[in-house]
């Protein structure tokens, strides 16, 4: 049988520590390639690039593994990657390991799960890895075991068309992480706050800055997971439609 | 009863001939305050300005209405719309009018779907507009009897938590539109081409070129009611739980 092909993509940069742990973690189970953005590009949501060039050049880190650093957004890089990088449609991609939650809300503004969500658009199997934690030097590898799990599980089993998953990965020591736990998304949401500056010509700017809120109280979500030391899988689709009000809209007067 | 407050946004900038049709036809239902990018964003999806600053300046277009253009992108319009500019939560956000489609999976890439996103997150009511033609010249009136009924039920009915309103015209004059459908989102993606170019330093780059292809032959899909001849109104859900399979999740070995 071939060897799978993995695509390894993220949102913090080709250098971030979390994509090279993730890179080292994805080795043993196929042929990798990796094309990431050349800087940063947290919260960048579904973000692409239309109206502007992309510069994509092929770097050098590990000969085990052929790498590509891109100017565009995390979507730019898988379109990239499926449509004329990979010599083929990979067998899975992940996304990661994201510095910081993309747990709850944060899905919808990550640059890391968009990136799974457009591989899973572009039918295939693909994960975002998320941990807690923002620091450069975080812990990678406490998770390492249920990373793998969970990679060996979607090789195995696949994921139905229109699903992708959204993994997060608490804070926490390799000894004190519980194992995994499947969870619907947290009902919770960013309460804005703008700082409003005066720059040295005399304008008014605003640096965004904001509390991260959770209304729920289920014990079945995401959240709840990861305050139980639990890491998150949580099932994300992007058929946006709400069908459980499509019956009550039609009976609206339109 | 006091009047409804309403706050107007877009992704194609606040000078935009769709937007300004949009604001003209709601200002008989309420209050009007504008916050909207200062240029165009098309294609920013649910993208946040975290690591860089904000500008926003008060403009004065029309005497009526309150105007701020904002260097952010649109959800950062909308956040800072409602943290900071508005005198109080408003009673509906419309985005748009888009100059071009965001049927299917266009919601999901699409600035002004995520404005709309983004105010459903924060309980506003919200809807979002777009007209199936580029042209800037494209003619937004036409359908500006279905405009306005779509906003009047929804500030009559409101709508429920975590659903909110995509709306697309076809390109048609006002005596072909054959009325409004309520309609799910088609599965449909983009196929990408990348146009492979050198810059004149010799350094090679792209343009993300794409065609829309439309997987779905169901006849109660945004992009059949088009086709139709229909205004297309998709309710949309941000909570991206695929609950369909959250049980046969559980089931693997995790």
């Amino acid at each position: 049988m071939e060897r799978p092909l993995i695509l390894v993509t993220n949102d913090d940069g080709v250098t971030a520590p979390g994509i090279r742990a993730l890179i080292e973690m994805v080795k043993e189970f196929g042929d990798v390639y990796v094309v990431a953005p050349d800087s940063p590009q947290s919260g960048m949501g579904h973000a692409v690039t239309i109206n502007s060039t992309i510069f994509c050049e092929e770097i050098e880190v590990d000969s085990e593994v052929k790498e590509y650093s891109c100017s565009g957004t995390p979507v730019d890089c898988v379109k990239l990657a499926v449509a004329h990088i990979l010599p083929r449609k990979p067998d899975l991609c992940v996304s990661g390991i994201n510095h910081g939650s993309n747990s709850s809300i944060n899905v919808i503004y990550s640059g890391t799960m968009s990136a799974a969500v457009e591989a899973g658009i572009e039918g295939i199997p693909a994960i975002g890895f998320s941990l807690c934690d923002f620091s450069y030097n975080a812990n990678f590898s406490a998770a390492e075991k249920y990373i793998k799990t969970i990679i060996g599980q979607v090789l195995e089993n696949k994921l139905p068309k229109g699903v992708v998953l959204n993994v997060n990965i608490p804070k926490l020591e390799e000894d004190q992480l519980k194992g995994i736990r499947v969870c619907r998304q947290a009902d919770a949401k960013w309460e804005e706050k703008f700082d409003k500056r005066e720059d040295p010509r005399g304008r008014t700017y605003y640096w965004m800055c904001g509390e991260f809120v959770n209304f729920d109280k289920g014990d079945d979500t995401d959240e709840a997971a990861l305050a139980d030391g639990y890491v998150s899988v949580v099932p994300v689709r992007y058929d946006l439609t709400a069908h459980h009000f499509l019956g009550d809209l039609k009976n609206w007067s339109l």
